[in-house]
């Protein structure tokens, strides 16, 4: 097996964190019910809980299988789902979405992958119309595609506003520890209190092996989603791998932690890239930084430390940190970058 | 957390194999580029490509993902899929197949699980006429949901069926270990060389985590099925963690070790139950046992030592046993029915 | 132009009654609002309800238009649908129920195309356990696909049973007025007064060009309807020009008028056929009649007047009467068979 | 019944052209084979061969029914299909198009209903990468939405980029007569010669009662076509009664005087209009006229001659005219106009 890589490609590209790892050897322990009748899977559910409130909680194996899952639970076939035209339901799951609920998604240009009322506003209409599909969820990704990150008074104007029209406002939270720890603020805060009524509460990105929580803050929309996620075919026969993952998460605030590490590195490296006057074309809040480089930079650094360009067009490249990275990750990288500026 | 309960209730209560952990836990080694294009990912399909000869594989997180994905490979949505009333995809699946495939499982009783040719006939009908779902493929299970298990002959003459007609034969292989432990025959000889088409290969119930694989022996059937799986909600980010999981289940042949075990102790328990006087309903050939308990027995049996109530009205209970069930495992358990019997 | 054919094919190889005719050709008068906002479907809802009651009607353009969208009002994708093997859903719709409402049909097995509660009964299992398709409706078809009618008891014990298990019932009735002029009884006490929830009301096969009608008589079912019709490609623009034919359909009991007529020249047909000393497979209760002819008979016979080789097995073939079958036609039928009979 | 309203609401607000209506009368002669093995439909699919050539015909109910089949036959699940944001696929088919492909549509925004090359090719992208839904198809209307034309080069150039990227082009010709009209070319130069691959063709819009037709320029796209149909419930069993519509619509070129008389109607309307100063917020160029009108005049002037109000915000109404408008009709609503405007 060759050296294993360092990379700003994505936070997917990182491993497990240790404590994960452990939680996963630990529950390699004797016989459990499946598909979640086992006490880790219990534990897990009572973390979240003690988190968020009085939520119901399901377990998916992936993102895509966590958004789709819960945008099953808010609409009917005839309804839509108003998303940002970044949003990663719309761009990087292969149409699972309008697969999986039959409905399209109305997508809407932002300046900074953000949705904001006034963009939400010109979408609704038409309602009880039967020739228009009937707009029935807002989804919004938390920290963004592009690295923002909305505010709980931006969520919760965006949740009152959907529900003022009988919608439902699902946060894509690929990366919502990461928002919790830019905003400094409990998880709650910015998400049920906020009006959220069905979150995806990513594992992968910050830490997990694998596995997403589907978090309803709306206990209503709950009802039928253990038959969804069976048909969806993400429910796990031995759920207490994926549980224990999350109970690890949960214990001790590690998925703060990791966030909080993970955004102090993108900071970081932020800073470096200015100094080195680097444009960078979003204001960093997270942990993805995206950022003008010189063309003929991007490929020796890429291939030293891989990144994804972003768009080619005008040199911009997308720069991910992680809870594994490290002062030295980003300060290798800012050195071979100063390298390569001065040729 | 209470004492772990040993059980007999499906061998996906069993946790996974050390061997498995331990690669999970060594593929945790730094970055590693996402959605399979890793090492771990080469080295797993490398291993089935030796067991197997020139096969296209794609890891799923389960069962359920393998079927169906593997059956949207093999049909158009005017197809039709044959299959045992008693197959997986028809009664446990809540309906996975229909949902992704949008065509019907055409449902055939037997007395064993089994298909046969003679079984089939009747169903291959209505070619080429538009009002009529088109016969596309035949699935059958290995070893089957009632614990029988195919011939390679009874298998390939599904499969020179299935080919006559310009269909596809699908093995749903949860436990196709099971099966080939039990035959005593190659994989190969019981899947490709057969004639099988794509199979669904099981991992989770022969000590996995998680994880299944759909494999092709028909390699043009895998053309699109990389956005088959993307859409389908399938594909894992981290890779690496599923794919290490087959590498060490496919090194040194654990895979045929453990099926080989969990057989061995379903032989000593159906020996043991036939010592008691029990009546078996399907002769044991995997790892599955069917057995009528007095009715007395099951609650006071099944609380000691979980296990499924298979059809309630004639007091049958099935058995199911794992890598890990033990001697003494299978040896208290027939203590336990001798003591209940003798009440 | 060749020379019209005369048939017993089926009821659709008839055209439109004079009446039905004489009603489009008067609801071409100048402009109407578009999609059923017209006088002319306001007054066909209103001859619905004078004959059934208070219930909700919507026109589609087929009968397997009218099934799948009643399947859909009345199901979840988690559901599924219990009918008869012979079920026109489950044989002649090419999927269409399964694409549609993404669930699958449970087919029963039965002597004369007719459930009963005994026949559903074993299918009723699964409520709440999540790894289940849950049943949700019973369907029915009236008068059966071979010919055969439900009693109003029949019926009735049939909505019972769905009823107690939170089920529904529809009926596809694409032959609903043979039946009730078989059973010589009100139409609302065959369909709504035994408990029907929904009724696919046939239209093409009773004498219209085209267009059948969608009758919810539990009106909650029909709530989002006209979502599900339009999305499902089932709303015509010119509704007037579907509903003017209904509204001649029910004027003067044209619809019954006519099943009565079909159904006497199958009585006809069918006491001829006895008097040949031919055997009748089923019990011929409405319009269509199965017999076991004479395999040589088969093809000269069905080149003077075509009809459908039903089992070729057994060379059973199918015998269709429709509102425009002549005393002539059916003595010119059994003339040509003594004919054939006699060489 | 009361008295017609004169309109210029939607042409689907005219009845049925008395060629049409007297072509229907006419097939009412007898029995005749059922699903379309009738010579009524064998006769309209050779006139649509006369018309545009080598091509493959299907008839469906109505212009979504031709959309959403025509794209299933052109799309993988995994695809995409670009077409304007205006697109009726995309506002007023209620989701049609992704419940019954899975897949989504990419909305384009036009200044003038119109897609370019250079407005698509922002989306030509992703190819073979599987997280991207894979584009396939590029839908344009035409006439469009909006009432404006593609020039035969306009169409030319998107099927070539279409063709060069491995897709096909799609055209909803709901009014394609009227553009044909206005063009004042050949169907065939402006449809097959210029490189579409599949048409919808309109009948409602353009005289018919119902009915459109599914031309396959590109026969190979036709090869499951009776299936998809036949799935997608857009079926007729007494198709002669569509068939005979669109032989009358073909014969004598009826589709091309009546699309050139609603075009004249038009164009003597949009003269008036600009007579009395009233801007038009589109060039007028088929059948469809956008107009911004002083806002108090709206309502009296569309309770005397129903249109609809398209964009409130701005007062922009929207007229348009068809096979039966008269110069009375357009006449007496200037006058009207005239009188409102006075006051």
């Amino acid at each position: 097996m060759a050296e294993p890589t360092r990379a700003f490609a994505s936070d997917n590209w990182a491993g497990a964190h240790p404590e994960v790892l452990a939680a996963v050897a630990a529950a390699n322990a004797g016989h459990a019910p499946a598909y979640g009748d086992d006490p880790w899977t219990a534990r897990a559910v009572e973390r979240f809980r003690e988190l968020l409130g009085d939520v119901e909680v399901f377990f998916t194996f992936n993102g895509t299988g966590a958004n789709v899952t819960a945008l099953r639970a808010c609409m009917q076939p005839w309804g839509a789902c108003i998303c940002p035209e970044t949003a990663h339901i719309a761009t990087d799951e292969c149409g699972a979405s309008e697969r999986f609920t039959g409905s399209p998604l109305r997508t809407v240009p932002t300046p900074d992958g953000k949705l904001t009322p006034a963009l939400v506003a010109p979408l609704l209409k038409g309602f009880g119309v039967l020739h228009h599909s009937q707009p029935q969820v807002i989804s919004i990704t938390q920290a963004t595609e592009i690295g923002t990150v909305y505010t709980a008074e931006e969520t919760g104007a965006l949740a009152e506003q959907a529900h003022e029209h009988g919608m439902r406002l699902h946060v894509d939270g690929a990366r919502i520890a990461n928002a919790a720890a830019a905003l400094d603020l409990p998880l709650r805060t910015i998400t049920g209190d906020a009006g959220v009524d069905v979150l995806s509460f990513g594992g992968a990105k910050n830490g997990l092996m694998l596995g997403e929580a589907v978090v309803f803050f709306d206990r209503t929309l709950a009802r039928d989603f253990a038959y969804i996620r069976k048909q969806s075919a993400q429910l796990a026969s031995k759920m207490r791998f994926v549980a224990a993952q999350f109970d690890a998460l949960l214990t001790d605030e590690l998925w703060l932690r990791s966030a909080r590490h993970a955004n102090a590195m993108a900071a970081r490296l932020a800073d470096g890239l200015r100094g080195l006057g680097v444009t960078l074309t979003q204001e960093p809040q997270a942990n993805e930084i995206f950022a003008i480089l010189p063309p003929e930079t991007v490929e020796p650094l890429s291939a030293a430390c891989p990144f994804y360009l972003w768009d080619a067009s005008r040199s911009e490249v997308r720069l991910v940190t992680s809870f594994d990275t490290t002062d030295e990750d980003v300060d290798g990288f800012l050195v071979e970058l100063r390298r390569l500026l001065r040729r």
